[in-house]
C-alpha cells in the first residue's frame, strides 16, 4: 500500500470494498456479530495487520485486536466496528479499521514513544441481540453481567452461545478488558449526516457525542364519523397530534444544536372516513447538553398536553430510552483540530448525533474522533461512500496527530 | 303492538333488536348484501307486514317491500336498509323499516287518499361488493349497467350470482323500479352523529346530504437519520403532512357547515430514528354546497403545497371520490318540519354528514328525512341505541305528517 497519496486512498477504499464482498446475504452488505462471515474478515484483516508486523489476536467479544510497537509501552487505540446493519454500506465502521492499518503501514521503518492497538470491534449497530456496542462495552469491562450474555437473537441463540459458536469462551472476557497503559483512543468514522458535505468540508472534529432521549406520545380523542361530526364535537387525536409535530419542528429549529424527530406516526382506527379517536407517535430528541435535552422533553411535554387540552384529547407519554451526552477528551480533540490544520485541511467543530464505540471508551480512555464526509450524507445504505480526498485528509491528519501525540509524550518523558 | 306511545317504543326497539340477532357472526351483529341471515330478516318482516294487511313481495335485488292501501291510489314510499356493517348496532337502517311498519300498524282502520310501500332496501352499506346504494339504486333504475352487475366479492361471487343464489333473477330488475304513481319518499334514520344529542333534541330535520371528496396527499421529502441531520438540512414529510393537518382544521373551524378529516396517515420509513421520508395522508371534505367543498380543496391542497415548499417536500394529491351534495325536497321537508313542531317535538334542521338510500331517491322523487337522535353519537358499533321518547316522537311526528300529507292531496284533489 506504498505509492502516491492518492493511490494510498484509493487502497484504502478498495480494502473496504473487499471486506464488504463477505456477507451473510448475497448482493448486499449484511455482517452482523459473530456470523460467518466475519471469520473470513478477520482472516482477511489479519493477513493485512501481520503484513505491517502487528501482534494480531482476537479477544473473547470476537474483537480483532493489532498491536504494532514496543510491548510495554503505553498505548494507543486506533478503532471501530466491523459488524454492518441489515443491506449496508461498505464503510460505516470497517473505514476506522483499514484506517488503522494503513497508519500502521505508514509507520513502517519508524519509531514511536508508544505503541498502537487496532481493533476492530465485533459489534456496534445493535442488530443481532438488540443491544448495540459490545464489542466496545467488552473492552472497558461493561459485559460482564451474566443478563446481557443470556440475551438471545432471533433464533434463540444467546451472547454467551454465539461466542462459544465462534470458537471463544464468555470466561475470558475479563482478558478482553484495555489494559492500563492505554493512554488515548482514536475513532475515524463517516459522518453519516449532510453537515461536513454542506460546508464543503473533508473532515469534522468530533467534540462529544449527543445524549438521547426517546419516548413514545400517545393522544387519546374519540373515534367518530368524519361526516356526522361537527368540527366543535370533534375530539381529534390526529390534529392534536399535528399541532404537536409542528410545536417539535419549531423548538428544534430555535435551539442550536438540537435536533427533535416524529418519525413514526399510528392512527387509529385510520380509516379515511373517521376522525383518528387514538394516535401513537414517537419524539427522539438529541442534543450534546443534557439540561438542554431535558428542558427540551419538558416543553415538547407540554406543547403535547396543551394541543391536547384544546380538542379534548388527553395525553400521557412514555420514555423509552435514555442516554447521557458523552464528551471526548478536549485536549485530544484540540490536537486532532491542530493535527488537521498543520496537515492542510480545515474542518469544523461537531456534535456526533449518532452513537459510536468512542461513546462507550471516552468515559474510560481519553478519546478522539474524526469525521469523514458522507457524499449525499447517505449511510446505512448500499450507496453509502467515501471520497478518496477525504480518505487522504484523514490519513495526513492522523500521521499529524501521531507526531504531536509523540511531541507531547517525548515532552512529558523529560518533564 | 298497541297499547301506550311508551309501549309502542319500547315494541319498536325490541324489534330492532329481534332482527339484530340474525346475523353471519355468532356475539355480533353483521348481516352483508343477500347472505343467509337476510333470509330470516325477510321471513319476520313480511309476517309482521302481513300481520298489518300488507302486500308483500322481494324485489330482484332484494329488497323487501310491502304496500298498504288501495293498489291504484299514489303512492307515498317509507324505506331504509337491511343490511349493516361489520360489528354493527341494531338500528342504523333497521329502525326506519320497523318505524314503517309501526306506522302501518297505527293506521289500521283508518284509510288515506294515498297508499304507503315500505322498503327494507337489501344493500346501502358497501361492504360486500365495495358499491353502496345497490337496493335504492335498483328501485330508481339505476343498477342496470352490466358492469354493475359483475361486480365481485371477495369469495368471487357477483352480483348476479348472489342474487340468484337467494333464489332472484336479476333479469327482473327491470319491475323493482319504483312506479310512476310514486309522490313522496320519507326516510327515517338515527343521526348517527352527536348533534341533536348536544342541543337536546329528539329529532332532525334533513335538508339535505352533503356533497363529499375524499383524496390522498402524498408528501415526499427525504428519509435520513434522525440524529445526524441538522434541522436546516431537513426534508421532514412528517412535519410538512402535520403543518399541512393543522391547516385543514382551521380551515374546516372557520367555515360554517364544513367537515374536513385527516383521518389516515402512513410515514415510511416509520422508525423512530429516521426521519420521515414520506407521508400518504387522507384528506375527507364534506359540506351541503358543492362550490364550498370545491374552494376547500383548492385551499386545502395549496395549503399542503405551501406545508411541502417550505420544507423542500413535494406535495401530489389524487382524488379517489367526488360525490355531488344532494338536496331534500323543500315543501316535504317543511311539511316534516311542521309536523314535529305540531307533534310537540321542538327539531333542528339540519344537513346529513352521511350517505343514506334517500340521497339515491331523492333526485327522483320528492324525498325527506328525518334524523332520531343517536346517544353518544355512537353508531356503527354494537353500543349504538336509541331512546323510547325519540322513538316515540318520530312515530307521533310520522302520524302528523301523514296527516298533513292528506290534507294536501285532498286540497290537491279538490283544486
Amino acid at each position: 500500500m506504498t505509492g502516491t497519496k492518492t493511490d494510498r486512498a484509493t487502497a484504502i477504499i478498495a480494502r473496504c470494498r473487499e471486506i464488504a464482498a463477505h456477507t451473510e446475504v448475497p448482493g448486499e452488505i449484511t455482517r452482523l456479530f459473530l456470523t460467518p462471515p466475519m471469520h473470513s474478515v478477520h482472516s482477511l484483516l489479519r493477513q493485512w495487520m501481520e503484513s505491517v508486523r502487528m501482534a494480531v489476536h482476537i479477544d473473547a467479544i470476537g474483537n480483532l485486536r493489532g498491536r504494532w510497537g514496543t510491548a510495554n509501552s503505553p498505548r494507543l487505540i486506533i478503532g471501530s466496528h466491523l459488524d454492518t446493519v441489515p443491506n449496508a454500506g461498505a464503510f460505516d465502521g470497517v473505514l476506522g479499521v483499514v484506517l488503522g492499518i494503513a497508519i500502521i503501514e505508514e509507520l513502517q521503518g519508524r519509531s514511536l514513544p508508544f505503541s498502537i492497538e487496532v481493533i476492530g470491534f465485533s459489534e456496534e449497530e445493535g442488530v443481532r441481540f438488540s443491544k448495540p456496542f459490545l464489542g466496545s462495552l467488552a473492552v472497558v469491562g461493561n459485559l460482564d453481567d451474566a443478563d446481557t450474555l443470556k440475551r438471545t437473537d432471533q433464533n434463540g441463540i444467546s451472547i454467551s452461545d454465539a461466542i462459544r459458536a465462534y470458537g471463544l469462551n464468555p470466561r475470558d472476557l475479563p482478558e478482553a478488558v484495555l489494559s492500563k497503559d492505554t493512554f488515548a483512543y482514536l475513532e475515524f468514522h463517516i459522518e453519516q449526516g449532510p453537515v461536513l458535505e454542506s460546508e464543503e468540508l473533508s473532515l469534522g472534529i468530533v467534540e462529544g457525542l449527543v445524549g438521547q432521549t426517546r419516548m413514545q406520545f400517545l393522544f387519546v380523542g374519540q373515534a367518530n364519523h368524519a361526516g356526522t361530526t361537527p368540527m366543535n364535537l370533534r375530539h381529534d387525536a390526529m390534529a392534536a397530534a399535528a399541532e404537536w409535530i409542528v410545536a417539535v419542528e419549531e423548538y428544534a429549529n430555535s435551539h442550536e444544536g438540537l435536533v427533535a424527530t416524529v418519525g413514526k406516526l399510528e392512527a387509529s382506527p385510520g380509516a379515511g372516513n373517521v376522525i383518528a379517536g387514538a394516535v401513537k407517535a414517537s419524539l427522539d430528541v438529541r442534543h450534546a447538553d443534557d439540561q438542554t435535552r431535558h428542558n427540551t422533553v419538558t416543553a415538547l411535554t407540554q406543547s403535547a398536553t396543551k394541543a391536547g387540552a384544546k380538542r379534548g384529547v388527553q395525553v400521557t407519554t412514555r420514555t423509552e430510552m435514555e442516554q447521557p451526552a458523552v464528551p471526548l477528551d478536549p485536549h485530544l480533540t484540540t490536537t486532532l483540530h491542530n493535527a488537521a490544520a498543520k496537515a492542510g485541511f480545515p474542518t469544523r467543530r461537531m456534535t456526533s448525533g449518532a452513537g459510536h464505540d468512542a461513546m462507550i471508551i471516552a468515559p474510560t480512555i481519553p478519546s478522539a474522533m474524526l469525521f469523514l464526509r458522507s457524499p449525499g450524507g447517505l449511510s446505512h445504505h448500499p450507496d453509502e461512500s467515501v471520497l478518496p480526498q477525504d480518505v487522504e485528509a484523514a490519513l495526513a491528519t492522523a500521521m499529524e496527530f501521531l507526531s504531536q501525540l509523540s511531541d507531547d509524550r517525548t515532552k512529558d518523558d523529560h518533564a
